[in-house]
C-alpha cells in the first residue's frame, strides 16, 4: 500500500539538498506520495509561527516527515525579525524542532555513524539519543528559583555569589524516559545486528542518578539476553569514539550527553556533510539530515547531500523498504569512495545537484 | 630559591610513568626539592581515607603536586574492600582528586591538546573547564527530592512516573565559579599566545543559563580587549575539535562539557597516553596525566609516558620555569615524531623506561 511523506525543505540549504536527493526515490519506484509543506524561517517571520497549523496538519496524516532543515535562533534574535503588528500575538519563539519532539513525543533520536569514505576502519555504530528529558526537560533557571534556593545555598560558590548571581539547570530522568529510550536502544541492536549496548552516563560523579539509570538498565536487558552491555563514563565514550570507532555498537545516552556524542559521531563520519538522523516516537518521526541550515552555504550548491541520501535511507527503513535502504546507502559508498562527484567538503569540486546526480546514477545502476 | 614539590605516585600505572620520567628534573638541574607521598586505593584499603593526613600536610607546604593516578571506584565497590573493622569508622569514600579539587578548590582544569605526533595539522589550543560546580556540585538524587519535586511534577514523563521512578541532578552556575573561570581563560590565552577564547555552552536550549553565562564572559572580556571570545553550542565545538583543531584557542566550558571535551583532546592529539592536565585554585594545584591509573597495564611497563612528561612540563611551567617547560615539549617532539623509542600504543615497542630514557636523552641533547 502507498505511503505518504511529507517534506519540509525549510531554511538555508535544506530546500536544496532535498530537491537534489528526492529523485531516488523514482529512482527506486517506491510506492510514496510525497506533500510539500512549510516550516521554519520563513513561516515565523510571515506568520508569527514557524510551524504553521496546516503543516501540522499535513505531518498528522503523513507516515513519515522529511526534514530539509530548520534554524534555531536565540529568542531575542527571533522576535526581532518580526512584523512590529505580529510581536504582540505570536506566541513565545520555539525552535521548530523542538517543538516537533515535543508536540510528537519523539523519544529516540538515532544516528548512525558508519565508514563511507574508506579507510582501514570497518566501524559501524549508532547514537541513541533520549529526546524528551535530562537537561532538555525545559529546566533552566537564572536567577536561581525559590523552590531550588534552598538546594544550592551551601555550595561555597554560591556563598560568595548572590540569587541573581547564579543559575540552575535541572537534569529530570524519569522510569518512563528510561524505560523506553533503553529498550529502542536493545531493539536497534536486535533489528540492526549490532553486537553491544554502551550506555554512556557519569557514574563515578554522578552516583544517584547513575545508580537509578543502572537499575533500568538491568532491568530492561533481562529481555535481550543475547546482547551485551556496559556502562561507560561518557567522557571515556568520547575519547574512544575518536581513537576505536569500531569497538562501539549502539551507544545511549541522556539527551544532553547524546546531543554532544551525535555530533562528534558526524565528525568521525568525515563531516556534517554525511550525517543522517532520525527522531522517532511511538506514532510520529521526522528525519532530517544533522547539518542543519548551514546559511553561509545557502544558494550557492555548494552544499553535500550525502545527509540528505542517507537520511532518505534511514527513512526507507523506518517505512519497512529494506533493501531501497540498502541500496541508497551502497549508491552513496559507491561514489563516495570513488571521490570524482562529490563536493568541495570531500575533495571534489561538484555541485550539490552534480553530486547528487552520481548517487541517483549509481542507485539505477545497482 | 629552590622550590618543593610533593609527587604522589598513586595507583596503577602512575608509580611506574613517574619513575620513568622524573630523571628529567636532574636533567634539567631544576632547584626543585620532591617529597614523596601517600595516595590512594591503597590508603584507602588500609587507613579507610584514601588521601591521609600525613599527605594533606604535605600538600600544605608544597608549591606544586605531582599526581600519577588514583583510582575512581564506585562507593560500594569501595566498601566492599575495605577491612570490616573499618568499615563502621570509615568516611564516605570519595575519589581523591574529587577531595583534592574540593579542599583546595581547584577551580581552573587546564589540558592543553597540542600536535606532538607531526601529521598536516598544526593545531595547538588547550580545554579550560571549570572544576568546582556545574553538574559536579554534587546536587545529584534519586529519588527526586521534596524540594525538586513541584518544579518537576509537570513533565509529561513524570506524570508517566512516580516520584522513586525518577532521578534528577542540579547544574548550577555562579558568578564566583564563572568570573574566576572566565578570567582564567583569557589570562591564559594572554599569557600562552592563543588567538582566541571560545565558550563551549548550549545557548538555543539552555536559555536562561546561557544568557547568564554570556552576561559574565561579556564583563570579562572587556579586561582583555585584545582577545576574540565567541560563543560555540557544545556539540558543535566537540564536532570541530575532531574536524578543524586549528581553529581553537582556549575553549572554556563548564564542569561537565569541560569534562567531555577535554577527554575528547586527548582523542585528537593521538590517545591518552599523551594527555597532560593541570588543576589550578588560588593557592593549590596538582598535575597528572590523564590517562588515570590503568590497572589492566600496571607493572607491566607498557605504558606511555609522555603524557607524564608533559604533566611535568606544564607543573614547571606553572612554577616558573617557562624554558625548561618548553625544552621538556620540544624532547618529547623530538622522540614521538621518530617513532623508533616509542611504547606500543604509538606503534612502536619500547617499554616504559625505554620510551622515557629516550625523551630524558633528548632533553640532554638540546
Ligand atoms: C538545534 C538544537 C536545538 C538541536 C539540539 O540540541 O537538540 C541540535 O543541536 C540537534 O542536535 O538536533
Ligand atoms: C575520575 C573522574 C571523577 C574525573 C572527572 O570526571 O572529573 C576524571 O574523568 C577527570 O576528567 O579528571
Amino acid at each position: 500500500s502507498r505511503k505518504t511523506v511529507a517534506v519540509l525543505p525549510g531554511d538555508g540549504i535544506g530546500p536544496e539538498v532535498l530537491d537534489a536527493a528526492l529523485p531516488v526515490i523514482d529512482a527506486l519506484d517506491l510506492p510514496l506520495d510525497l506533500e510539500f509543506g512549510d516550516i521554519g524561517w520563513e513561516c515565523w517571520r510571515a506568520e508569527g509561527n514557524p510551524v504553521p497549523d496546516r503543516t501540522w496538519n499535513l505531518i498528522d496524516r503523513s507516515d513519515a516527515v522529511l526534514l530539509g532543515a530548520t534554524t534555531t535562533k536565540p529568542r531575542g534574535e527571533a522576535l526581532a525579525e518580526l512584523a512590529p503588528e505580529l510581536r504582540a500575538s505570536a506566541p513565545r519563539y520555539i525552535s521548530p524542532i523542538i517543538q516537533l519532539r515535543r508536540r510528537l513525543d519523539l523519544f529516540a533520536n538515532l544516528r548512525p555513524v558508519e565508514n563511507y569514505l574508506g579507510g582501514t576502519t570497518p566501524y559501524r555504530y549508532c547514537v541513541v539519543r533520549e529526546n524528551t528529558e535530562g537537561l532538555y526537560a525545559g529546566l533552566d533557571f537564572s536567577p536561581v528559583p525559590d523552590a531550588l534556593w534552598p538546594l544550592v545555598a551551601d555550595h561555597p560558590n554560591v556563598r560568595r555569589s548572590t540569587r541573581t548571581g547564579a543559575a540552575a539547570s535541572v537534569r529530570l530522568q524519569t522510569a518512563h524516559g528510561l524505560d523506553r529510550i533503553l529498550r529502542f536502544a536493545f531493539e536497534t541492536a536486535r533489528t540492526h545486528g549490532y553486537e553491544r549496548v554502551t550506555l554512556a552516563d557519569k557514574p563515578n560523579v554522578l552516583r544517584d542518578s547513575s545508580a537509578y539509570v543502572l537499575d533500568r538498565l538491568e532491568r530492561v536487558a533481562g529481555d535481550y539476553p543475547e546482547i551485551p552491555y556496559e556502562v561507560l563514563n561518557v567522557d571515556a565514550v568520547a575519547l574512544w569514539m575518536t581513537r576505536r570507532p569500531e569497538r562501539f555498537g549502539v551507544i545511549v545516552a541522556e539527551n544532553m550527553f547524546g546531543d554532544i556524542l551525535s555530533d562528534l559521531g558526524g565528525g568521525v563520519m568525515g563531516g556534517l556533510g554525511l550525517a543522517p538522523s532520525a527522531n522517532i516516537g511511538e506514532s510520529g518521526n521526522y528525519f532530517e539530515p544533522v547539518h542543519g541550515s548551514a546559511p553561509a552555504l545557502a544558494g550557492r550548491q555548494r552544499a553535500n547531500p550525502t545527509a540528505a541520501f542517507l537520511t532518505i535511507g534511514l527513512m526507507l527503513d523506518h517505512l519497512g523498504f529494506t533493501e531501497e535502504a540498502g541500496a541508497v546507502k551502497d549508491a552513496v559508498r559507491h561514489v563516495t569512495r570513488r571521490r570524482d562527484r562529490v563536493t568541495y567538503d570531500l575533495g571534489g569540486s561538484a555541485t550539490t545537484a552534480e553530486a547528487a546526480e552520481a548517487v541517483v546514477d549509481a542507485c539505477r545502476a545497482l
